[in-house]
């Protein structure tokens, strides 16, 4: 089985999905949608595939799933569109910086039983897919004690921090999906701090680019996550999960391994300097889990309640930070009426 | 000029400090207490020292400074006790476990004059000495975020917990003085987590064996410290820290480097299983600096208000998890009266 | 421009080349010829490539460039036949196991003027093209002493150790290469010992499965290479380049970077246990290379004359082992009948 | 059991090796010889030990071994009076420059049944006697494959290269006894190239200062030794194992272990850079076993036999490298008239 897909939003990410789906034996990338034809025309050609509109590829025949790589407050629209529209969709994180427009939309996925997969990118990581398995194949015993750190190269434009719902719903969300997916039970607490020290502007724009955050969960697991919009030494992504009989940690990766020594030291290279390159295996696993979901006709995974999950801790994470106490999740989650299908205890 | 020592106490950390002492080409030890004489005689006849009781060591003509070693409840009376006598203290932390005993000896200690020095051994390890160092050669810009990660091997008996004040006063202190040490500015809030995941017992006790806290300072620098009474892949020592310029950090320690590869993959061994042995040059850099001060009539640091402000993070710490909110340390400190000459940001 | 390929021969490293042209935008294989159609139809079908003879590619106007992956005794002769056709020619190593054969088709490929590339791949895996980019940069000054360590994971069946023309020019003859590549002088004597100790039928086949070899140039500068048909922890590839003022080493690759610590260590996955996922990456830079250089009319690189020069080493190697004693290069290569255009030292 | 220790040669190595005794709980420093007395005074004073000369030390009653630390070309003459005064013998390497003479010495110490210890420090590293352990234990299968590295910081004066012996009897004489050490075979042959890399001074002084060797055992193992008189990243130290089930490596040392990460990458500090720093635990391990045999009446090890066999590599190596061919060892242990104890085989 071939999956016939469209993508919706040819800019950076886009691009990646793009070639995800144009090297992945069982996909065709079919059409691409853009506001900026230019940029939509720059991937077709590469793929061989055909430049339409979104309505268009909403009404195909020949398009069987959807990327959508639009931009965030289209998300939840594009992804009511298509689940009517009877396409299987990969959604781009996050479905919405709102929590009640991100229930509103899931209703509507779960309302047309339509396929929905949320990218948390990081999940498909060859690296921490393996501390995940060493975790479920016992060799470190009950999960304890998590602690991500996940640092970027550098701060993005202050203009992309003032639509990026802030540093909690735009990064952090990423480790509190890990922080989920390695937990393997659901936080009930979170404390946060946050500061800014990178750069000034972030403040201004009301934002923070330094956080650190502990999670709970009920019986007690903790998991400690460190953010700083920059990292000299390039994108710095560790995980490390202590346990009753041992630990397991995923070591950060370079471009090259090489070493050189002289009367200074031994230096390796900085890390990896871009998301894409230090995720590119991570996406190609992403949309072939996606791939193969469809084939299985099996639950999405991670899907639109780990999305809501995740931006729910980023919530409650930013209320700790603002008001400086530790925030109940079960509380918080009540008042603001959760989604009752949602694996986040509600 | 020669030091000449008396020590107090011939139990497991007795021992490690004669041996310093002995080792030490500017010292001498000259006597030995200990309520067990068979113990103290075992240490005296190592170094050549005599054995003799507290109160002859107090008015020994011949004794320039005490080692003090023995149970934690006798510190503050003996430091007390010392002072008076004229002799420079070193004195094993803690100073006491509450707060107003050590305000009340520390203030003795002031009016007397006394030369007392509080021993966080972490402070003189050659690894940590050189990560201050790097900081404070500018190697990574200004501190912004810290990280010390601190497992124990194994759990101490439950006897020893029930007498340790509990975690954050027995064992996270000393990631406190390190944090304070490496922040290089005075902690205003803490918010802490705490969970019995390691041994019942442990709980039953009215203790944690499993913690993660955040400090925070007044210009938003951040500490997260990781605790664990159990890591069975050795005593796991751990710092980070991350600066506007870049990180420095110190790798944990084993006894022997060697690796060793097969079918199953690349491993190397646990790391040091015991404080003793890997903490063993820190004891000796730590005596020697001890007396370093004392000749250059200098002032010793770690000081007794060092040793005051780690114990009040550690009360706030334990606060914090108990009542599941932040807490000011201003404020805290402000209500336990505190030493006004401490460095702690009362 | 797109470089029109043909792929001849579509066993196992046929694939890889396949993979290699087919993700390569400035590439497009056209044809696949193989003595099993069944297996050049697996190939030409994921390509959308058609099924030929050797004879069709040879006449085919739609072909530019040939890549041939047939099994060692028809190379020459296919570079012979394709050089006169006027393709391209990329060729697997070695273009045969005979200096003389090697020696009359780089004449008819010189007489044609046929671009030639032999296929070293490691010259183009990105961890060692580091290695050469930071000499090369002057990072380790003059280059000195050069140490190659090659190990399989386990042997190749008797069979193949029958057809492969011995240890020396089917396995040491990368690192041969490797050697010449990163010394930038041509070795002049080499002293090589050989033995039979992973197995007996190795032994028994005529040759061997564990050798020590040391190169030395004309200035002094030595390189030494050690290889074993099997190593339990997976394949083994590392490099280290030790010069006037500095090292530079490459690290050895894993699939995954996860390390693993309990009560027995710290532990590491083994290495790739495979040379095509170890060199996937220097494959696909290998075929981009060759399209670059027909691209910009550019000479080939490693050529025929590399090839030959390896091989050579390779024979001196053998002799050494056998003959118990160091072998000039200077007067074996005379005795052979060089090559003039050859960069090694005839 | 207290071993009342002489010294004979207060320099450098006679420091080293009175610190190891003064700090070891079973020895005792009573005397100290040495032709510059107030070299000797400084060590005698440290330690509370009395200035004599050599013949009253040898006549000595309170002095129940000695450790040899003069210059090279008296250690027989010493070894032998000594044996002959029944005192136990610990001699820097080496017995002497000359195979002869070292023969000639060895057999007086056998027919005095003296014990004879020769000071191959390395075997004492805690990281290769775990690297030992490693493979006495079964860890790696068969050894089959020994790679020594061993570079140091810098070169030494021209005017202690002359009187050296030579980059093979000075400095490779380690690795020999290391590759005797770890293959748990002899050597029967070898070949060396050997070059002036590092400074032209030790060229003209007849020496080299780059030189690889490859040993052969009678069963096919192997070991490859790669030397160089300077290092700028430091004492480069280290030891690599293969066998038939994995392999063992023993890493380099640095004073301390921290890593400093910036836009330039990720730097670890240089090696030690001084084999007294390097070693310091092998020396004091060194002292303590020759000490522990004396108690056990055992058998010395590293014994005069092994400084011999050694010494015999060396001058092969040296004769391989003069020559340009491999060397095999019988025959040339044959004509140098071997010492029919040696556990060379001869």
């Amino acid at each position: 089985m071939t999956v016939r897909f469209g993508l919706l939003g040819a800019g950076r990410i886009g691009k990646v999905h793009a070639r995800a789906v144009g090297a992945n034996p069982n996909a065709r990338l079919v059409a691409v949608a853009d506001a900026f034809e230019k940029a939509a025309r720059e991937i077709s050609s590469l793929y061989g595939a055909e430049v339409r509109t979104i309505e268009a590829i909403e009404k195909a025949d020949d398009i069987d799933a959807v990327v959508i790589c639009t931009p965030t407050d289209t998300h939840a629209d594009l992804i009511e569109r298509f689940a009517k529209a009877g396409k299987a969709i990969f959604c781009e994180k996050p479905v919405d910086l709102d929590v009640k427009r991100v229930e509103k939309c899931l209703a509507v996925v779960e309302k047309t039983r339509a396929a929905l997969m949320v990218g948390f990118n990081r999940r498909f990581d060859p690296h921490f897919m393996a501390v995940k398995k060493a975790i479920d194949d016992g060799a470190i015993g009950k999960v304890e004690m998590v602690t991500i750190t996940s640092r970027d190269p550098g701060a993005p434009p202050v203009d992309y921090i003032k639509r990026s719902g802030g540093i909690f719903r735009d990064m952090t969300i990423h480790d509190f999906d890990m922080a989920r997916f390695l937990l393997g039970e659901e936080p009930v607490s979170v404390s946060a701090h946050a500061s800014v020290l990178v750069d000034k502007k972030i403040g201004e724009a009301g934002d923070y680019d330094s956080v650190s955050v502990i999670l709970e969960t009920a019986s007690g697991k903790q998991c400690v996550i460190s953010n700083s919009r920059r990292a000299t030494y390039g994108y710095d992504q560790r995980i490390e999960v202590h346990g009753s009989k041992g630990m397991v940690a995923a070591e950060n990766q370079r471009p090259v391994s090489i070493e050189i020594a002289n009367d200074k030291g031994y230096t390796r290279p900085p890390l990896h300097d871009f998301f894409m390159t230090r995720y590119i295996d991570a996406y190609a696993n992403e949309i072939a889990a996606f791939i193969d979901t469809m084939s299985r006709k099996g639950k999405a995974s991670p899907s639109g309640a780990d999305g809501l999950a995740a931006l729910k801790l980023a919530d409650a994470a930013l209320k700790s930070a603002k008001q400086g106490k530790t925030i109940r999740i079960q509380a918080y989650v009540l008042a603001s009426k959760p989604d009752r299908r949602s694996p986040c205890p509600s």
